[in-house]
């Protein structure tokens, strides 16, 4: 009979592999098997210890490798192995990663765990491209919104009308699709169409690129840009202060006419092994 | 003349000090000062190179122990001298932290700065009581608030009718001295009194106390289990998860009838230290 393992649930952070917590980089150093996203930097599996089992389980936008339930049984097969085995996820577990499913599937299934908090794209992205979420007398809230969730379709969860006049700086996760249908249906409801508003593709990342405009235009503006995801879409007031707080530079922006997307499928590895 | 200096915004993390970032020790270790808040973890501050400068600029509620203008001029004086500076603030700069201003005062002054964002208490409090902040058909959506808002007083910007009926989770930082009215407003403008919710004290520490209750009863249970700040509070139905998610013991919190602060007044050389 061998002893039983144990789950950490790790945010890998935004992309910025600095932005690894310490505790985070532990966990991958002393794990069995590391389980990881489409969305972490593979330059954090180097941590792994030589020897160690790494498994791909990541899900793009629109794109599902494996169903979470696969996931779920895979860590607690490891796990009933004896093995230490780290679920390591794209920015942090409990901001629209699933890692709430995951941890109570463990807890069911009896298997000890712990979850390793990690920085959120959603504080961290914006950060990158000069907008700080909230600002004392701009933004006295922050609203993480996760932009897979369709307009109408769920109203009784996402409360657009609550959204669009709470005041808060909103971040959409994944709003890039919806892009058009967000900024309509958040006009729609009362917040000002002059509202600045942010994407920002590949946050924290060497290929970071951000849009700006207003909830007016910040749609036709992303898609004459050609963005793609992963992206992120701030609104609020705070997201002018970019003009004066970007420090973070973005190359692949100033290559212009093309997009950055365009540029990485046809020049870097890292795009490729992205489209894995 | 001196070279130009420069400044890094760092977040130091929610408090256990394995939560810094990898990018936030090395601008310790590379710093030749650190300005630092209240609510860091002083075993952070060992990362600093033998010899590097620490100055407290801690601010605790109802406390200022240095006006923001003065930590802005100290930084930019640093800088100006030709030294490499490290600002490190608990939690994460831009959610609450005063790091938007402290960022425009640097840009305005012409210094050199860059941001590393931290893992946020919004996120990590919670996770460490068990309680994902958004979870698949639960929450689509988390709302960080600063509790320093009074109900009504800033009515245009906190906005608590769409609050109380956005179904987001919500998460007040520094939310607990003005918890009963927080309670009462969100339930008077549509939130159901029976919405679970919990307030963590010390989050991710080893004093980490958290009670439990709904928007009825939480007020009250705070008050009877004498928590003191810092403190979050979480509403919303994924607090309710923390009775299948708990992991991280809670030793204060078993201690029965004995206040977690008046215990660490007692005995412990960390509670005198932040008495400071």
């Amino acid at each position: 009979m061998s002893a039983a393992g144990k789950v950490y649930l790790v945010g890998a952070g935004p992309g910025d592999p600095g932005l690894l917590t310490l505790k985070g980089k532990e966990c991958l150093e002393a794990s069995d098997v590391v389980v990881y996203d489409a969305l972490v930097d593979k330059r954090l599996l180097d941590y792994a210890r030589p020897g160690a089992t790494l498994v791909y389980a990541g899900k793009r936008e629109g794109y599902h490798s494996r169903p979470q339930e696969e996931i779920n049984a895979l860590l607690i097969g490891y796990a009933r192995e004896g093995l230490t085995v780290t679920r390591l996820k794209g920015g942090d577990p409990f901001v629209f990663g699933r890692g709430g499913e995951e941890a109570l599937a463990l807890a069911g299934a009896g298997i000890s765990f712990e979850v390793v908090p990690g920085v959120s794209a959603g504080v961290a992205v914006p950060a990158y491209a000069g907008i700080p979420v909230t600002h004392r007398n701009v933004a006295a809230a922050v609203t993480f919104v996760t932009g897979h969730e369709r307009t109408g379709r769920d109203v009784s969860q996402l409360q657009w009308e609550a959204l669009a006049r709470s005041g808060a700086t909103l971040v959409f996760f994944m709003g890039l699709r919806n892009l058009p249908e967000i900024a309509r249906t958040l006009i729609e409801k009362g917040r000002a169409a002059g509202t600045p508003a942010a994407v920002i593709q590949d946050g924290t990342s060497e290929y970071q690129v951000t849009v700006t405009g207003t909830l007016a235009d910040i749609a036709e503006r992303a898609r004459a840009a050609r963005l793609e995801p992963p992206a992120l879409v701030v609104v609020g007031e705070v997201a002018a202060l970019r003009e004066r707080l970007q420090w973070f530079p973005e190359p692949w922006a100033a290559v212009t006419g093309l997009s950055p997307h365009a540029g990485r499928r046809g020049g870097t590895a890292r795009a490729i092994d992205r489209e894995k």
